[in-house]
């Protein structure tokens, strides 16, 4: 690569890359650690994008239209903090650039985006950011429709590295925003054949170009070194009319002694080596320091997208009072304030009615009175719309000729569905719901666990949540998927009894603001448990006291789900033998552990026997049943500590054991 | 379609192939519950490649020179236990046939390997299929190339649905045969358009030919009911010299009046349906009832290979005695006699030298001793070789040309890499283990499920497994990921302390015949606690005594990995005041609780505190710290209940409270 030819055709542009370069090379050598050579590679790209064609204003991160730059290749996240400080971002300071990677700053390792407004999300885990954005695509599609043009009207850039593209999220990511034709994503590859272990002919040999125009992509191959050339791809993708890909031929660790090379993937922090690149590029100034005129070039960018801010400020200030007040509720992700008494009279209509059915049908029956009127909810489901119960109260579908419609079909794509949802949900302005059978979390994790590190209240909503879903088998009967969904932190994992349980899950999920829900829904019938209507939501405790002893309480029973009714009729024989039974509803472990240890001591109060009744795995139960610090309760558990079988349901919980006979038979060995 | 057209152009095909389809319909229809349109729709292609290609003799389903059918498209399982039957397969009887779906039956829901020889993998989770196809045809490579042809030689057939190409790990599995050219892979994709929620289109708009094309494959497009089309294609994919795709355009459900449908995707059991379908084939005998001429002919296929199967017995006979017993032991999975003597010996050197070694550098120095003796083995990782340690003992690269390579640099294809990992454990042979950082089993969790419920003794080797990465922050730092694993039943999760717990481990991984193993190993370097040889394996026992208490027990803490070194530095402090302290490994939660009774009661005797001291949640801990009934201990627990963050792996063991210091004050606050 000849660097001085790079620097000659054009000198400003060379400089204010090199900038990028500079601070890159500066903080990972200071934090002697991190990437350098990706954003060595693309400063080039990154520079043309933020000084022609980012929609962007500095000093407001939050504008809801402004364009979202998503960096999936979060290794390189110095590209992203040194674009941040350089235009002029209120949080990413030059000390933060600093600071790089060292403990509470916000310039963490990775992007984070609840360190700093100017992360749009959390990457690092590969192909993650690529899956996002078409969630944040299919946001500005659903919200210019809902909204109009002149509220809602921008882009979404990405960039991307070979690492992104072998995923196989990034399958399901591209296949989705092919068949949508998601007109205002536009990602860039750097493709600099270079991943961690060599280069990439060492483990993949795919025609990027080839396969993203099998999935209905525009594509184009230009030199990411040439501005020219990437501000002409830029234009020509926006008017592409379908998701378009630029193929960015590009060099890695660019001037650096590791360039085109492994080494030049990670931290270059030799100083001889550093201050050769610098000197290559004409970077004369110390370690951190940018050149005044240089800084003020950026600045200027960083300031360019002002006065189209303040002319969106002034289209919106023109809306009737009540328009601004829906758009500020939606972008704040605040639910309507009908929502709570509209929860609360399908539970008085439910517990009076008292149905058995399938709590995925109970989750379609709020669905169907909350859809209406949140207008911001878009569901979907994985192929199996039918089975998840989630296309209910008139949502239409969301497609190329209908953006106002709000159910997406995603296809048999778990992963790229949840990384969807979670870009929507940082986009602002949707809640987004998305269901598959809940032995299937595991094709999702990696974004169900990016959800609660990110805080962002998507619904996940998993249905079939154990060996209840009968004949297909072990394959799809989750036994362990509970206890996963529970070991993420700030999970909310909701297994509801009945239709008043899955109300108030949904009321909690619908107005959570940073924590995700796994709803655990049942495939067979279960009775209406919540015969007594009350308006209080008994959920958000956690677990409650469904049914007090008669008499001396000497059993406790526990229990989630379909595994309720069972506990309740293991109480009604125990206590015609004359031992008293309290039963507790536990429908979200989290938010019971979330009280006041006097209340967790009032619903688990010491005592001889504990009994947990879950057709899943003990993992996580233990807490509760033996005491948060032992020493409270003898204790036992009804559930599977095996794969599951294929069979009719009924036959199953008879086969493992999970019964109310069972249930009767432990507490009486234990007393 | 025209079904007469069909029956009249190929009368004895179509009657074999009518006869899959009867048999799909009454066993769907008496189980009420299944899958008929995906064996109706591919009944031909499955007909023709029995016939006229699958090398195979039903008298002996584990002849290891077979082909291997892999029904990636597991819902369609009837097709697969059709065959069996038809052709003559012991276990498969039509008792099995009509009770489908029953409790206790060979023919479950979806292919279980366990149940039946002839199903050579479990499929069901889409994609999983295809993607162990790749490992199966990785193991035919590898063994044609180390055996000789005389011994290995034979292809794998697949069966692949549109769900199946939609899901993510599809592109990691197609771009991974791609890249190693795997000549003896024929994928016949089964092109009926049709997924649950309706029309393919609906979700999905992917050019599959260009896509499959893109990633170095052999394409065909064929009529999926054209038997000489399908005997042409087969041919031809045979000579192609790459991977080969056959694109087979069906009808789903096809001669139902569901036929084309969504409806026949899933379970067709009207009756009055199901006669005129029957009818429309020619189909007169009654419900389960095979015309004998028909069976004959499917008997006679099953038979087709039983001249090839002796004569590569007699093949087998003619090699040495000791070529043979090393044919033997390889496919039989035994590990060499050696191992053990190697084993201890690299223990005893390593408990003199007590080096202090990260152990993923320990696991190094296992595999450099182990895999010159252990020519079974194939390693590899998902591009984090220099990270992972896993490229040792001198492998050489498994390549297109140098197929006697045990290394395989599989991209950053986590899911891709353990599913070809089970797929190359299934095929016989080859013991797999593949590494990626503890983290990024969340990418391979699926296939990590699926190796535990098909029992194949896969070693996924997760490096990087805590805070203890540093840097690199919260999205690489596995917080959930030990209780995850440990949540899944037949799994064995170790987490050594130091290089001798990690040759026991190794030493237990290897020699697994029906359990995997995730070895969880630390980035940062660790002092050697196990000082004293001992020749048995204690990591055998799951946790065991490392250091007793000194004057009266007061104190137990149990740690795993890098927390052992913490736990003993807490009980020196603790012993230097005068409290007693034992501290127990517990390198493997699950072969601790395989212990008889009075084993673990001897190393966690009820005593006042127990503390369990591990750098992840807590989740999973509870049964060893309150005892499994309870009533105990108190207990208490030093670990993380939040998301890690960004910095110097020694600042964040501070900042989390991860330290000897806070262990010692918790341990006077309980006592």
């Amino acid at each position: 690569m000849d660097i001085q030819a790079l620097r000659s055709a054009n000198p400003d542009h060379w400089m204010r890359a090199a900038a990028i370069r500079a601070l890159t090379l500066d903080a990972v050598a200071a934090a002697n650690s991190g990437h350098s050579g990706m954003p060595m590679g693309m400063a080039d790209v990154a520079t043309v994008l933020y000084e022609k064609h980012l929609k962007f204003d500095a000093a407001d991160p939050t504008w809801p239209d402004r364009d979202r730059f998503i960096l999936s290749a979060g290794h390189g996240s110095m590209l992203l903090y040194s674009l941040l400080y350089l235009t002029g971002d209120a949080e990413i300071t030059l000390d933060q650039i600093k600071n790089f990677r060292q403990l509470g700053a916000k310039t963490a390792g990775h992007p984070e985006n609840f360190l700093a407004h100017g992360v749009e999300t959390t990457t690092g885990p590969l192909g993650q950011g690529i899956a996002n954005s078409v969630g944040f695509a299919i946001a500005e599609e659903a919200l210019r429709a809902r909204f109009g043009k002149k509220v809602v009207d921008h882009h979404t850039y990405v960039i991307a590295g070979d690492g992104c593209l072998m995923e196989g999220v990034s399958h399901e990511a591209i296949g989705l925003a092919g068949r949508q034709q998601l007109s205002r994503l536009i990602v860039f590859w750097d493709n600099n054949n270079i991943t961690i272990d060599g280069k990439v002919e060492l483990s993949d040999r795919t025609d990027q170009v080839k396969r993203f125009k099998a999935a209905g992509w525009h594509v184009q191959e230009i030199d990411g070194h040439d501005p020219e050339a990437i501000d002409a791809a830029i234009t020509a993708a926006k008017k592409a009319g379908s998701p378009s890909m630029i193929a960015c031929k590009t060099h890695i660790a660019l001037g650096h002694a590791a360039q085109d090379t492994s080494k030049g993937h990670g931290a270059l922090t030799d100083a001889d080596q550093l201050a050769a690149a610098k000197q290559a590029y004409g970077w004369t100034t110390g370690p951190f320091e940018v050149p005044d005129d240089v800084k003020s070039q950026w600045e200027e960018i960083g300031r360019r997208g002002a006065a189209e801010r303040a002319e969106w400020q002034s289209r919106i200030d023109g809306l009737s009072e009540s328009r601004q007040k829906e758009i500020q509720r939606t972008f704040a992700g605040e639910a309507p304030k009908r929502l709570s008494a509209t929860i609360k009279a399908l539970k008085k209509q439910n517990s009076e009615a008292a149905p058995k059915v399938a709590t995925r049908k109970s989750s379609e029956m709020v669905l169907e009175v909350v859809n209406p009127i949140m207008p911001e909810t878009i569901g979907g489901s994985a192929d199996l719309t039918g089975s998840n119960n989630t296309n209910a109260g008139d949502l239409g579908v969301f497609d190329v000729d209908s953006r106002k419609g709000r159910y997406i079909y995603y296809g048999i794509r778990e992963h790229g569905m949840a990384s969807a949802m979670n870009g929507m949900a940082l986009h602002g302005g949707i809640r987004p719901y998305g269901g598959t059978f809940m032995c299937f979390t595991d094709y999702a994790r990696p974004a169900m666990r990016l959800a609660a590190l990110m805080k962002v209240p998507s619904v996940f909503v998993m249905t079939h949540d154990s060996i209840g879903l009968g004949e297909d088998g072990p394959t799809h009967q989750p036994v362990e998927h509970l206890a996963i969904s529970r070991s993420t932190p700030n999970t909310w994992v909701f297994r509801p009894a009945d239709t008043i349980e899955t109300a108030e899950a949904w009321e909690l999920a619908l107005t959570s603001t940073s924590t995700p829900s796994v709803l655990a829904l049942s495939r067979q019938g279960l009775p209406t448990v919540r015969t007594e209507h009350k308006n209080a939501n008994l959920t958000a405790k956690g677990g409650y006291v469904l049914a007090d002893a008669e008499g001396k309480r000497q059993v406790i029973l526990i229990a989630t789900g379909s595994e309720v009714s069972i506990a309740l009729a293991a109480r009604e024989a125990l206590q015609a033998e004359g031992i008293g039974v309290r039963v507790v509803s536990m429908p979200c472990m989290e938010l019971f552990a979330a009280q006041d240890e006097a209340y967790r001591k009032r619903v688990l109060p010491g005592g001889p026997v504990r009994i947990a009744i879950e057709a899943g795995v003990r993992q996580g139960w233990d807490r509760w049943l033996l005491g948060e610090r032992g020493r409270e309760a003898k204790a036992g558990f009804i559930g599977m500590s095996s794969f599951g079988a294929s069979a009719p349901a009924g036959e199953l919980f008879e086969h493992f054991g999970i019964t109310p006979e069972a249930t009767v038979e432990l507490a009486k060995s234990l007393l």
